[in-house]
């Protein structure tokens, strides 16, 4: 066993943990898997020079290094492995806003709503929105290439990210990009660690691209009677117009959230939408009339639309709201599988016909607008053959995703749960060529090793 | 000498050309690199598997491969060397167009003008527009990132590149990605080789993301008596709204283009900005009366507003021709330097002390709205001393631009010409993460050797 006291003299009074009972909240991220290492210690990092420090000692010591956000994670990529360090960015937490080049230069700790709210100060808007932006971190962001609900109309995390500063797995800093709209200056080193998931470097900064503030949004609501009715209604409505929000719940989610939040929701519907535009002026209303009109040749049971920013916020919160709802009906096995879009209707059937065969309650909510669904399956981790259901359901849809030509990951990346189907995916040559980049960025392996490859 | 017979074999009829006078064709890009050699042979490639077959016996053999497009490059990242082989991807020319996902997959020859095109067919759009559109390759656009005039507002080729197909230096096909608007399955190699500019692979075929039809769009042309008004024209525009074009040309460039196309523009102006918007109906028009008050306050000496979409074209069409006009006076060293955007005025003023201090003829154009210009030095390869002064003008606006936080290249690449500021831009150790990338992929390092890095 590796000697830490070298390690803590490194760092600040205070940096590194060692008491059990704080390492154990370190051990998991939101996917709470069952086979988490217990960590040696938690480094809380205080600045670049901090990770530099932790890098470079666990470089020499070969000992693995899981970086950590906010622990968030869907997919078990912070999960601590045995005899590791958790190398977490809470505590960097700077924000410097530059309204004149429209950027924000971020340290990576601070929460996703911590930054639109210092952007919006400036009358600024950083789009991307993961449902969970009250508690993921930017860096996890970053590191995920997270998506939302907005991304249908102004796309995902790396979109957004015009520069770094990361950490190499030796405890090199570099910086890539930065506050420049186009730089073509060498390889696109900044969008490779966008979504490298801790595997080739520890992010310690970001420069981030701004909009001007997002104009208000009409909101449609509908409810279908059929799973059918509903995908067609995606398919028209994004055959036609550019949504800034196109969100799926099925009648379980449906019925999670109205236990919790008393809206009024329709109990007996198959499937919920809830639609947005921000076309400017009168144009967001004349999208959203358009958007019910193809709701309704859908054969939608109700329609709903309104003009009030607050109502339109109340649905795009319940619909956020479906994963802890749908958990408090029993723990979640989370999948994010995506398809091309003519595909959602047979993936969604699909999905259907596996719970059924394997006997386990599935709940499917969707960032519908871009094909990213969120097969929810319920299990009971003290029932030992409905957890092995469980989970032979969870491969079974990441292999129909697959089939579809879609992805087993859309938007929460493949961290340790989605590993196994990575190799059907994309096939043996993109495993090697991903683990020649692996081994040319981290040759000693130290950075979240177990987790994508 | 390697022995090309192997090679001709290898691959269909016609398919390697050696013919001296056919070869001399190939061996400059539109920058004209003097110091371009002669290569071994030309392989126009009819499909992946002749890009496989030429790769795997170049990488066996040690002979050095340039991947080339259309040729249009500005930097001579396709200039030939010696004894190596120029593969030609202009014999592969299919696209399919999908108008439920709204993607095309294309084959790497097409060129931009026939993309765009062909998708129109399906009312679509594919935003990304170089000034080059007419005479530039689809895969040359996502070898070099390419930009254009729309990406103030649309972004740059990457923004589109969903997926793609791509040849390995030991000649192995992978595809990574594909026609799924999220996908975070595994490292995002999709965008590595977006921007790499022939030395990690050779594309083979691209899966692109469209947009429907771009709305009409109103245009705005001010003239300014001062490189300061026509600056604090740019920044008032941009602080306010997001123009679908922002295009700038100084005095020079106006009496080249006028030169040619006799369209009435005033002579004696300092600088002159086409200026677009593509809001939604009447909001265009709106957007449009908001920058010709921004022109008119920053004291325009004249402002022009049509809402008429081919005259609106025609000043398009002037600006995009500027380049060939300048290059009328005389041949032309050719930059592509970008700066944040608040930097743009000294950047401007900058270089035309960096052409007084050389005695240069220097013009500047540039899609001012994301601060990337384009200093135009003309110069006289008859005249050695003017030469001369030329090539440190060049290197002085380089100096500049990184000086002031900027880019030596924001869409054109770095290719041949401007590999050696590239270090100062970047930093060492970027430098060195790149050579281990590079490593990594083209180990005996065949793939456009002395482009980049
Ligand atoms: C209720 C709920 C709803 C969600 N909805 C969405 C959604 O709509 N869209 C979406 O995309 N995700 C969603 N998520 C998933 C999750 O919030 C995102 O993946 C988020 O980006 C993770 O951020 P984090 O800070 O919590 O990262 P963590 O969970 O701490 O880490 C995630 C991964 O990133 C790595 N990492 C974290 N920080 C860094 C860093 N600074 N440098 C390098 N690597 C780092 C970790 O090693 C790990 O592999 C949801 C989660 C929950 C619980
Ligand atoms: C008048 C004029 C105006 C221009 N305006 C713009 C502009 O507004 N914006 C802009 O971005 N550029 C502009 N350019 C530059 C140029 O058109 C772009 O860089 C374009 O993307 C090059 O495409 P190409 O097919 O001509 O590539 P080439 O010149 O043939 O090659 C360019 C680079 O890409 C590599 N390459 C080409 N094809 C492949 C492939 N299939 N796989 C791997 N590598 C490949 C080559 O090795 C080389 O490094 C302009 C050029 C001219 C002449």
């Amino acid at each position: 066993m590796v000697d830490l006291h070298d390690l803590i003299d490194l760092l600040p009074d205070g940096a590194v943990l060692t008491d059990p009972d704080l390492l154990a909240g370190y051990r998991h991220d939101w996917a709470r898997d069952p086979g988490a290492g217990t960590p040696l210690a938690v480094v809380r990092a205080t600045s670049t020079a901090d990770v530099g420090a932790t890098l470079r000692w666990a470089d020499e010591h070969r000992v693995p290094v899981v970086p950590r956000g906010a622990g968030s994670g869907l997919s078990g990529g912070a999960t601590a492995v045995d005899g590791g360090i958790v190398l977490s960015t809470e505590r960097m937490r700077a924000i410097t806003v530059d309204p004149v080049t429209r950027t924000a230069v971020v340290q990576p700790g601070l929460l996703n709503v911590e930054v639109k709210r210092a952007v919006a100060e400036h009358g600024l808007w950083y789009p991307p929105d993961p449902s969970s932006f009250e508690i993921c971190s930017i860096g996890g962001n970053a590191a995920t290439n997270a998506g939302g609900l907005c991304c249908v109309k102004y796309g995902v995390t790396t979109d957004y990210v015009l520069g770094m500063e990361v950490v190499l797995a030796d405890g090199t800093a570099v910086r890539l990009g930065g506050p420049r709209l186009k730089d073509s200056a060498g390889l696109s080193l900044t969008k490779l660690f966008v979504g490298s998931e801790g595997t080739l470097g520890v992010i310690t900064e970001l420069t981030l691209r701004l909009l001007p503030a997002q104009p208000r949004q009409s909101t449609v609501v509908a409810t279908f009677a059929s799973l059918a009715a509903a995908t067609e209604a995606i398919l028209a409505i994004t055959g036609m117009l550019r949504p800034s929000m196109l969100e799926f719940m099925d009648s379980v989610a449906i019925n999670a959230v109205e236990d919790e939040m008393r809206m009024g929701l329709d109990r007996s519907a198959a499937a919920l939408l809830v639609a947005r535009s921000d076309a400017p002026g009168e144009f967001a209303a004349r999208e959203a009339e358009l958007m019910v009109g193809a709701c309704e040749k859908a054969g939608a049971s109700e329609v709903f639309h309104t003009e009030d920013p607050d109502e339109g916020e109340a649905f795009t919160a319940a619909r956020r709201f479906a994963i802890p709802a749908v958990e408090r009906i029993g723990p979640l096995l989370l999948e994010d599988v995506g398809v091309p879009l003519p595909r959602l209707g047979d993936l969604i059937t699909g999905i259907a016909a596996i719970a059924r065969r394997n006997d386990v309650l599935v709940s499917v909510i969707a960032h519908a607008g871009d094909g990213n669904t969120h097969p929810l399956i319920v299990h009971d981790p003290t029932d030992a053959a409905n957890t092995e259901r469980a989970h032979r359901a969870f491969g079974e849809i990441m292999d129909l995703a697959i089939e579809l030509g879609g992805t087993i990951t859309g938007e929460h990346g493949v961290g340790r749960l989605k590993k196994a189907w990575l190799p059907a995916q994309v096939g043996p040559e993109v495993m090697a060529l991903t683990q020649r980049v692996k081994d040319a960025l981290d040759p000693h392996g130290i950075l979240n090793p177990g987790a994508v490859i």
